[in-house]
């Protein structure tokens, strides 16, 4: 692998931090953190997620750059980045919507130095604090239109992301973001809107408690994930976000017109097939 | 504690399996188990859930009888069990909703020997090889209508539910239905909702694979659960399960509106709100 001596990370969150941990584990480099909140700042040097705090100005230095901001930020970030950096730098990004970002930058000189590469993880929490140092450990990783990558920098990504622990697939974004709207973004407002249909109807917090070991703790999880996340993620990957609420929707309400003309055969059957996922996810 | 010697459980899956497990692990008597499926009593036997296969008819020789079938049963099935025990029997259903078991034996003359109570335990897997000894553990146990059971017999409950680890808290049967609908029942109907409607549009299973460390993987878990169990269920507490379906599509609708008109602020701020979870369930 290319020798990576410096790294910058732009934003200090859960994966911008678990990043940081992880990449100091596996190397011997001098991290440069930066972050448009202070706070952020302050956290990660006291908790030695980053060596020392920087700027975009000192980009020029590195050797590797890590993008992890809210998703609707890293177009124009990505831009600045590769104005900024050296021949041979290598920038990824972690996003969880990757077609506009790839749009935004498809014209620039430095388009090869970009990999699109979201990793399929994350908790539910955030902020520096949540880094985790294994948080990447046996994760998938989808590099996005790799051909538009130079070949040299992608290589370096790959033994990168395998430094990791990371398994990595390859996807068009466009592929990507309809196939992620599915698979997690859906999940993420289902859990969200679980929470709040839940805590509208149950007043009694010790309701929700006591009863939250029936299943509700685990569906709801996604609830306590970050609005400034999300928000634009939604926002972003609107088309399929919405393409997938309306089917969940109609099967949901389907469902309810079985439960409500108490029809067992259809219900019975719907789970039955709906087990099928035991043999995708065991 | 009143002397347990022998006891009967009838229906041998996740939850009657279990109670098999804890109930060895505790008190030195002989279990004999009761199932219909014959295959569940072979397997009963063999994984050493039980100490004997045995029928309805042996119940005048048992000192507590558990009830653990699917919900439809429960209600014909804790008749015949009354009509057969003796005077100090101490009987418990395991099942999920608890008005209509308690409407159904209401003038019985040994409903004082009968504990409305289900615990707020269980896992995604089913039958008697889904059965595991800490089930209990640590849980909560919320008997219901308990001024019905008899003062002895309540305290035995009380004593055993306590013997295996479990929190016991109290509430009317009616107002059990209708909570338990929206922290349990709605989070596996959201969640079989989800898996059906990911598995509906994504043919590629190696793509619902590789994406589902992104939050699927928790949130469908619960549409793995049993078919067998869950329709019974759905149907028996239909009135609040409609309800609350009704509430969960309108908060979806909402949030899929906002999404289509790009309004982060509303997007934000339900998140944020709903972000209160983390307090309740930490």
């Amino acid at each position: 692998m290319n020798t990576i001596n410096n790294i910058a990370i732009i934003g200090l969150g859960l994966l911008g931090g678990s990043m940081a941990l992880s990449l100091k584990e596996k190397l011997q480099t001098t991290i440069y953190g930066i972050d448009t909140n202070p706070n952020h700042l302050k956290k990660a040097l006291e908790l030695q997620l980053i060596d020392q705090t920087a700027t975009l100005q000192d980009l020029p230095q590195v050797s590797l750059v890590i993008i992890a901001v809210p998703v609707d930020k890293i177009p124009e970030i990505s831009l600045t980045v590769l104005n900024k950096i050296q021949n041979n730098t290598l920038v990824f990004d972690v996003g969880s919507t990757k077609h506009r970002i790839c749009q935004s930058i498809k014209n620039h000189p430095k388009r090869g130095n970009f990999v699109a590469a979201p990793p399929i993880a994350g908790t539910e929490f955030s902020g520096p604090e949540a880094a985790i140092s294994h948080l990447f450990t046996h994760k998938k990783n989808i590099v996005c239109d790799a051909s538009l990558t130079r070949p040299d920098i992608l290589k370096t990504a790959l033994e990168l992301f395998e430094l990791l622990g990371m398994q990595t697939d390859f996807m068009e974004s466009v592929a990507h973001d309809t196939h992620i709207a599915y698979v997690s973004h859906l999940s993420h407002i289902s859990s969200f809107m679980l929470g709040k249909t839940v805590m509208e109807i149950e007043k009694s917090e010790k309701n929700i408690f006591n009863m939250a070991g029936s299943g509700f703790a685990s569906t709801v999880r996604l609830a306590k994930s970050s609005p400034e996340t999300w928000t634009p993620i939604f926002i972003e990957n609107k088309e399929s976000i919405v393409k997938s609420l309306d089917e969940y929707i109609k099967n949901l309400s389907l469902f309810k017109k079985y439960i409500e003309n108490e029809e067992p055969e259809p219900i019975f059957q719907i789970m039955k097939a709906t087990n099928r996922i035991k043999n995708i996810l065991p």
